[in-house]
């Protein structure tokens, strides 16, 4: 897996955009609604296909018909309550198994060769955490030898294998992953992600009328707006394509409309805003623990059994502190909210802490922009603009590309709008 | 793949049916309607996890869920006319896949380690006939090294690989073949195959209400009864369980009765009738060529170009020669008969004899047991039989442990009855 250069992928992206030029090697993933059916099967092979007969090669990765996952799922949770079982893996494996086939079918019928590859047959070798593996490694011979031959290879999105051949699952959305793995691995010059949806947008079209289609968005960004790209592609894989610098296409299976282009920073170039989207999640709740003593290690203590019980600690604030005491407040998903206040309440007592209270009605707010690096004064415009609207900010966190306020959560779409405005974002009026 | 003596397992069979005694390696396959539900499949666990608990081995090998293979053949014949495309036998595989996850995930539910083996992992490894794939070998070491961690094997049935590494299928009812397969691999005692009917019956219940449950039958009348047992047992399962003596043991799910045994024929030593069933076959078409030139040659002209397009000519009578011309008479399955006709006229131009008709009113009626070798008349008894209830015998075909009749269709219930009958098979009335 090696990076190509930034110069030699503009050309053939620009190749790409235009459907001519040099040949290509293309990874093009269909998620579960692009396959949900036998007519969209036909119709991405009829995609695949026309793409390879422009000379390209053409690697398609898929997930499972939309519904199957979730069915074999509820069949094994009627057998067991754990949700990481080695043999849940062999069950929910078998929808992508399903995939593949017809897929390559499909394209076998329209005169071309398709041949579809399980995860042990790429040898997408994983570590042995069922249900969430993560991908170690890829043996991309067999596909890049059938790529030789001119076959288009399609492969089992969602799956790979552990060292002793068990069949592992990558999670929910792991298909975004198995599709950039299989980009980086057999050098592709793009990474076509085909969703139901037409591209990443500034903000969520549903609270904002005004959001606007993203032409290129950086890794960075499209990491910070996670809660926004959760909806297209899965973190994780936009965190390998961030490693691996594979370039990759968010478009819609539908048309043949552009889509969204998530590529690595340099080549954004002079086109970068300052901010390129707003984001909010509500999935959020917030804690305040009073009266923790001041003194080294006492912050730690309290949120260190929230993350052994695997709760993701957010936003982190501390007050200043007075009388050798201070309160600490931080976020945490909504739907954790209870354990999290038991362990801080155990964790508080232990420490001679006071008492912990809960608020499960705020949002967070978030504006992203590779372009803060360089541009002051962002925070300041956020600021004002919430104020403006009237909207109370209950705490503030900042990382380099990224500003996010936890505000009440009946703010949320009002904040998501003024920010989208301020910021220069709305789409321009019929 | 080594046989055991008969009598080593005679004490073992003896163990089994007393439910006490040494350790055995039973391999127990559970058909699609044993494990249609997720109730269904928690009763396979628990009698495989019960057998277990007695101390033996236990392989358990199972079919895709009742109705999945159809639905994903489907779903396939959607896209493609070809049967036995490389692509099919993927797609068909996932079925079985999801059954062994299930029955593997119940087992461990249960408390006993249960552990899935799809047709890769054991290695199950096939000729390249996709849809009819043959087994060739399987490495029976994975699979032993579980038993001997004292794990309950869960295998995929129906499916192998290629030495390609790409999934193959062995056709329908191939679950018997791969549980008599994975007996023979890992030296069973016995092979349990769970299916729906609680044994092999002396001829067809639904045609003869008494019909009895035979108790035990030798592998060569189990094949030459084929009509009757390919509802409970797959005719390939049988041969390969004579070759490589696996006594099977036919048995329902829904009961802990005991079914029918299928041994060697030294086995059934004394006990053995002379008459042991009585098989019809409906799907047969006669077909009469006339004024066949006899001279060397020319029933093989006659009958190749059936052979090379599949069809399977089955009774062939040839009339004595009146002016160096012949009657030739045939039959061959009646859904093969407009072909067969075509191929058959072709033939019979090509080397000057008559034309060609057909009969698709007929059917096949067969009296089947090991006890003929020794015993003369029996050809007579049937005939008597037959001719008593006024049925006209129109071709007979005799092999060493069977007599067919063809007959009017019209007479096949009469006829199965009334030699179920006169060989002493009827059930004693109540």
């Amino acid at each position: 897996m090696t990076a190509r250069t930034a110069t030699a992928w503009s050309d053939s992206a620009a190749a790409a955009t235009q459907g001519a030029g040099k040949p290509l090697t293309i990874v093009q993933k269909y998620g579960g609604t692009s396959v949900g059916s036998v007519e969209r099967i036909q119709a991405v092979a009829r995609r695949a296909v026309a793409t390879h007969a422009e000379g390209h090669r053409v690697v398609v990765v898929v997930s499972a018909m939309a519904g199957e996952t979730n069915r074999l799922l509820a069949l094994a949770k009627q057998l067991t309550e754990e949700p990481h079982h080695r043999e849940i893996d062999v069950i929910a494996a078998s929808g992508e198994q399903v995939s593949i086939g017809l897929v390559a079918l499909a394209i076998c019928e329209l005169g071309t060769t398709g041949r579809s590859f399980l995860g042990h047959q790429v040898r997408i070798v994983t570590d042995e955490a069922h249900g969430m593996a993560r991908i170690q490694s890829i043996d991309a011979e067999p596909v890049t030898a059938a790529l030789d031959r001119r076959e288009i290879v399609v492969v089992a999105g969602f799956q790979g294998i552990d060292k002793q051949g068990a069949i592992t699952t990558l999670g929910r959305g792991g298909s975004d992953l198995s599709a950039v793995a299989m980009a980086a691995a057999v050098q592709a010059d793009i990474c076509e992600i085909y969703t139901d949806v037409d591209g990443i947008y500034t903000t969520d079209p549903n609270i904002c009328g005004r959001a606007r289609k993203i032409e290129r968005i950086t890794f960075e960004e499209m990491l910070e707006l996670a809660s926004l790209g959760a909806k297209v592609l899965q973190t994780r894989s936009v965190e390998f394509a961030m490693k691996y610098r594979v370039r990759i296409h968010v478009r819609t299976s539908f048309s043949d409309a552009p889509g969204s282009w998530v590529v690595p920073e340099e080549e954004l170039g002079m086109e970068g805003a300052v901010v390129t989207g707003v984001a909010y999640d509500r999935n959020t709740a917030k804690l305040t623990v009073q009266a923790v003593p001041d003194r080294p290690g006492t912050v730690a203590a309290l949120l260190r059994p929230l993350g052994a019980h695997g709760i993701n600690v957010d936003v982190i604030i501390q007050n200043a502190s007075v009388d050798g005491h201070t309160d600490v407040t931080f976020t945490v998903p909504r739907n954790e909210v209870g354990r999290a206040q038991r362990f801080a309440a155990e964790a508080a007592a232990a420490i001679g802490a006071g008492k912990v209270s809960s608020d499960a009605s705020v949002s967070k707010v978030s504006v992203v922009g590779a372009g803060m690096r360089s541009e002051a004064g962002v925070a300041v415009r956020m600021f004002d603009a919430l104020g403006r609207a009237g909207v109370n900010i209950q705490l503030i966190s900042t990382s380099e590309i990224k500003i996010s306020c936890v505000v009440d959560e009946r703010f949320t779409e009002l904040a998501v709008r003024e920010l989208h405005t301020a910021f220069g974002l709305d789409a321009p009026t019929e």
